[in-house]
């Protein structure tokens, strides 16, 4: 078994260096067409394909089939923007006799594709975080080749998913090999391991992603390990914006907690609310309307959900104060309650995550005790804060000033769910929510990390990768002599 | 004394991050204005800073100079390049309706200072790469407050240039404690492990690295380390260009290993070249020009020195082909001999540094063995070739690829000693040459090291962090909506 393993991972990660070499001089808005062409893949197999997922994962239609317009989405944003050479950046500095610190040579700098790139699939998104997702994407548009680690939860559509593209790419020209799936627990540590693979993109547990990366670590050449791990992206409330719509505020956590059943890395698993009436407050969960409940995204995800609810409910300090009823094979959605001066005195809790459909609603009694909980929060993905215009019931430049120092996407009026495909986006954090935090693994910054600087000194220029070259062969903004220009 | 250096470190780090948190948000521009308040600074105390600075090293003034030189011209050109916005990757996406994944709210993304930096002194840069080299200056150009740990060799010098610049500091307004020296073996650990500490730079040796690195990545929150560490620099040279130069070559080889008496991270630590008569390549060796020698940094260098090249001299394969007169109190020059099949055989031993006046010249009895041999070379700092024109004695597009996956840099037809100060600049490269290969410690490309990217979703105008808000108060290039409009 671990033989036969073996041979697949080597295979695969030998055939992707084998495409790689051959691939890696191609022009970026050829390398587009493959994107596009793997998007196309998925919209013309999208109802089979959420079909499947639906059938592996539980999760509704619906939303598998707004993921998988985000998956395709975000392979032809991230082909596009590979193809403006913007993540490259290309920068030129000519020789200069009268530089300031004694003349300088021709030196140029360019972002240079790792090799083979190992991605781990989450459970949660089984199109955007899986098989073709952020990592591969990013992976492949910036000119790497990629193997796939299947999620176990869905591996027929992981198989179908990494079929379809097989074919996607043999049909846009693409090398034999760019993009493979291999499968098991073993295979996933021999990718980590393997000496040809050049960095790790990983969305998922913390322990798992702990695990990867000292694997990563302890290799002989150790390696980039992107890792997003856990989050509880806690949201502030501030007394006016709660004075000022309450059920509305209550209404969209309950919406963003129990979206997806809660298996979302980014929900909401803290609402700092002022202290009021507990049946006030029971009395607004209630009116909001939870997202339809349906089972969770495993057994082992649910039982480990429930012992992560109970574990924080029997905890000195929170108490359970509603549930919402669950569906056939589904947990009821739980909200707690705790006290600001709780997590205060121990921040600790501030960090355990609860990966399914509850979160922990926290009161101050204090505005002051606002920011004194702001500092005590882990690395985030996400912080937000609910406020009015000109809010002045707590010190609004201060508390987000603080959640910008803890987290990588700051919110204001809006829920953590949800992580548009964008240019600026930022999905990262520092540790735990990450193990890399001055990187992003969703949005077009996500490229960089696939790619190393290296500087080329007095190389004639026919000998220079295409983007150095003095004629801008593939006609992309560069830095030279310090000066951007535009393409 | 544990105690009191405890008491010492805790309470640079703190007043560090006192300044830090007042001066975070004054613009680039005036930040600029300390950079060169600095700058200023060395150059006044020129004279007196090179006495001391060649009393505890050794090395001569000439060189001093020049090296002071650079440094003043580094903060300025790093000064410079922040105020310009560059390095914040400044980036909006307006809300938008009609994005092809669905709606699209507004986010901005903005690299932050990470806080205070731990900077590590480098003994053979006792300006360069130390109390106000590169890592202080990137650091403090991103918005950080920097602690730097003194290196002992010239501590002295380092106290000097860490007073010059508290006054320097002061004078220009910058708040009290934005930079701070400390000292002492305990006083690194101390700083490597104080949870207000958020990166480490550091230049040195591998092993003291990689225990730095060890504690970095062993804290409840890992922080990013970038540690350049050691490398051997290979230089390829063809049949042609051996044909037509030489004695030239030798020269620039000889210029280049003895330079600083070897102790540069970028010396040339293999010279690849044709075989040919041993007697025509020591009259070679002995036409060249060695830099005239001196005493090297410390005893423990030039001790540990000695070791590594006697123990790569009694290594099988190898030879001592010629020597160089030393001077009193330095080692001698030491140029040994290989052949190409010896090193494909044992690549490890072409990661074998020997930090001190001593190169390894490797015979290739074949072109092809040319390609075999920089396959094998690990992660390196720099790797060249000396080639002509239309060179076709070796495949020249290979070796440049396969060079360029080695190194940060790559050089034609000159010495990896040097490393200029500019936009394009990459000083770094795979482990083990650095820990973080995807950034540099030379040129402004380094100030991102020290800047963590978050994105502020639907925030407000007036809440918005001064490079993202809509007037562009500091008047730098950003990329909107995809789009790059300069400043």
């Amino acid at each position: 078994m671990t033989d036969t393993q073996a041979l697949t991972v080597d295979a695969a990660v030998t055939a992707a260096q084998s495409a790689f070499e051959s691939a890696r001089e191609v022009a970026p808005a050829t390398r587009a067409t493959w994107l596009d062409a793997l998007a196309d893949a998925l919209d013309a197999h999208r109802e089979e394909l959420v079909a499947l997922a639906h059938e592996e994962t539980h999760l509704p239609e619906g939303r598998l089939g707004g993921e998988l317009t985000r998956t395709a989405f975000q392979l032809r944003l991230l082909g596009r923007d590979a193809a403006t050479g913007e993540p490259l950046a290309a920068t030129i500095d000519h020789a200069d006799p009268a530089w300031g610190m004694g003349p300088r040579p021709d030196i140029r700098r360019v972002g240079e594709p790792l090799g083979v790139v190992g991605v781990f699939g989450a459970s949660n998104f089984p199109f955007a975080f899986s098989v073709l997702g952020g990592d591969s994407a990013a992976g492949l548009a910036a000119g790497c080749a990629v193997v796939h680690k299947a999620h176990p939860a869905h591996a027929r559509l992981a198989r179908l998913t990494a079929s379809i593209a097989a074919d996607a790419l043999r049909a846009a020209g693409a090398p034999d090999g760019l993009f493979a799936l291999v499968e098991g627990h073993e295979a996933g540590t021999q990718l980590v391991q393997h000496p040809l693979v050049k960095a790790i993109g990983f969305t998922g547990s913390t322990a798992g992603g702990q695990a990867l990366a000292a694997l990563a670590a302890a290799r002989t050449e150790p390696i980039p390990f992107y890792g997003e791990l856990g989050s509880t992206n806690p949201v502030f409330v501030t007394p006016a914006a709660w004075e000022a719509r309450r059920s509305a505020i209550l209404s969209g956590y309950v919406g963003s907690f129990t979206l997806g059943m809660g298996q979302f890395c980014t929900k909401p698993g803290f609402l700092v609310v002022p202290a009021g009436s507990r049946d006030e407050l029971v009395a607004g969960l209630a009116d909001a309307a939870p997202v339809p409940p349906h089972a969770m995204l495993s057994e082992g995800l649910r039982s480990g959900f429930e012992r992560a609810r109970d574990e924080l409910a029997g905890t000195d300090g929170f108490e359970v104060i509603t549930t919402l009823p669950g569906a056939e094979g589904a947990p009821e959605a739980t909200v707690l309650r705790a006290s600001a001066s709780t997590v205060i005195a121990h921040p600790e809790l501030l960090e355990h995550e609860m990966f399914g459909p509850a979160s922990v609603v926290i009161e101050y009694d204090d505005p002051a005790e606002v920011a004194e909980v702001a500092a005590r929060i882990g690395g985030q993905l996400t912080a937000g804060v609910h406020a009015e215009d000109g809010d002045r019931s707590v010190d609004i430049p201060g508390l987000l000033r603080t959640l910008s120092e803890h987290a990588g996407r700051v919110l204001w009026n809006g829920w953590p769910t949800g992580v548009t495909v964008s240019f600026a986006q930022q999905h990262g954090g520092p540790f735990p929510a990450t193990t890399a935090p001055g990187t992003t693994s969703v949005g077009t910054a996500a490229i960089a990390r696939f790619l190393r600087p290296v500087a080329y000194q007095d190389v004639p220029d026919a000998a220079l990768p295409a983007p150095l070259q003095d004629a801008n062969p593939w006609n992309i903004s560069r830095r030279v002599d310090g000066v951007l220009t535009l393409a």
